[in-house]
């Protein structure tokens, strides 16, 4: 562990972050992250993002229960392109992990859809753990772009959302969507079906919405697995 | 839960795939599947693989403890083109979700690394749990490949088993994954390296070796979401 924490650069939340010249402290996870996740000591540099494109090199002074440090640069990032993610419910408690992964690869809004056959029923009782996860997936990553974790919407209420945004229905018998790399910028929405399946209403209406279908994989995967895979698909676009 | 088991394909494991017209029978995992988690009846139809590219159709004429059916379709499948996925470990217990995604997603060969930074030191304790979860995963997707899941070797054993495959190296900086989409057919490798990455000289060894570099992301992923990332980038370029 040691060596990893050597090895890995160091990535940080806070809320707002100072101007150069200006103290930090945090007393929360990121506290107890720096300084028993990846044992930093004072002296070290880390990155601090607010999770909006902020991002801040902090000289640490203080590392422990409350961790303290200066702000040494600031920069404020743009955004080339997103990902918005409407996802239909998976089973279980699947929908951690979907949340955990989906902020790893940098997606910026996750809006669950609830849909003829399928509702979630975890998303109100699971919000605060799935900011935690969502957080904690954006220190991993050292990004800058924090997921959005939208309210459960009806598909039909979803739609409009994506109104502009290139729009792609995950569905087998699609394009293979190794074909048709993800855009390199601008807005991208991927629609993924609940576990059991969209209806052929929901399938019409999408159509109808612009959304073009491609297909992940030639196998049938679960709707939490679909949704990363559209994640991975449009990560993998990024320009070097 | 019944619209679902409805609504969805049905396919089950069995080690052995009798003659059409034989009778086949399940009193394991797989009846259980049957009769308590898809719900299937007497009369209906199932799809049996024994995850070597078999697929039998069965009508089944009994659902219970024991599930049993006759075999009234028999197809030998061919396989295109396969992944082998060489993996340094993940951190935690995070190996049961790569061997679950992986297997869903079709990949062929799983073959865990050490590697300077990295040992994977639940592989074998882990192995009954894995083989299970690549099964139910096989279920799960509807696929007729099983995953193979070979024992832990050190990097450099490992290298000599890509030849003649596509040899790819996950890795930040690499080409977009998303411009160099997979092989359509033969042999693909990717290496993904452990938490910590590979040493300078273990990516040496695997330049020498053929392997070129891919940037599945432009953020940093976990050891086990980059695996998933470089099997959704290689199911995705599947012709449909």
């Amino acid at each position: 562990m040691r060596r990893r924490a050597e090895a890995a650069p160091r990535s940080v939340f806070a809320a707002a972050l100072p101007a150069v010249g200006e103290p930090i402290a945090w007393n929360d996870d990121e506290a107890r992250y720096l300084a028993r996740v990846v044992r930093a000591r004072a002296g070290a540099s880390v990155t601090a993002t607010d999770g909006h494109g902020g991002v801040a090199e902090v000289l640490l002074t203080v590392v422990g229960t409350t961790c303290e440090g200066r702000v040494m640069r600031r920069d404020q990032r743009t955004r080339g392109r997103t990902l918005m993610l409407m996802c239909g419910a998976p089973e279980g408690d699947r929908g951690d992990w979907l949340v955990e992964k989906a902020a790893e690869f940098g997606v910026a809004v996750l809006q669950p859809i609830d849909t003829e056959r399928g509702a979630w029923t975890q998303a109100a009782a699971r919000e605060a753990r799935w900011q935690r996860l969502a957080r904690a997936a954006l220190r991993q990553s050292c990004g800058c772009w924090e997921l959005e974790l939208r309210p459960v919407l009806r598909l039909a209420e979803a739609l409009t959302l994506a109104a502009g945004s290139e729009r792609w229905l995950a569905e087998a018998g699609g394009t293979a969507a190794g074909q048709r790399p993800a855009a390199t910028s601008g807005a991208t929405t991927v629609v993924v079906g609940p576990a059991s399946g969209f209806s052929d209403a929901e399938r019409n209406a999408l159509a109808e919405n612009g959304f073009q279908s491609i297909a992940l994989a030639s196998v049938r995967l679960r709707a939490e697995t679909a949704a990363l895979a559209a994640a991975a698909w449009w990560a993998a676009a990024e320009p070097a």
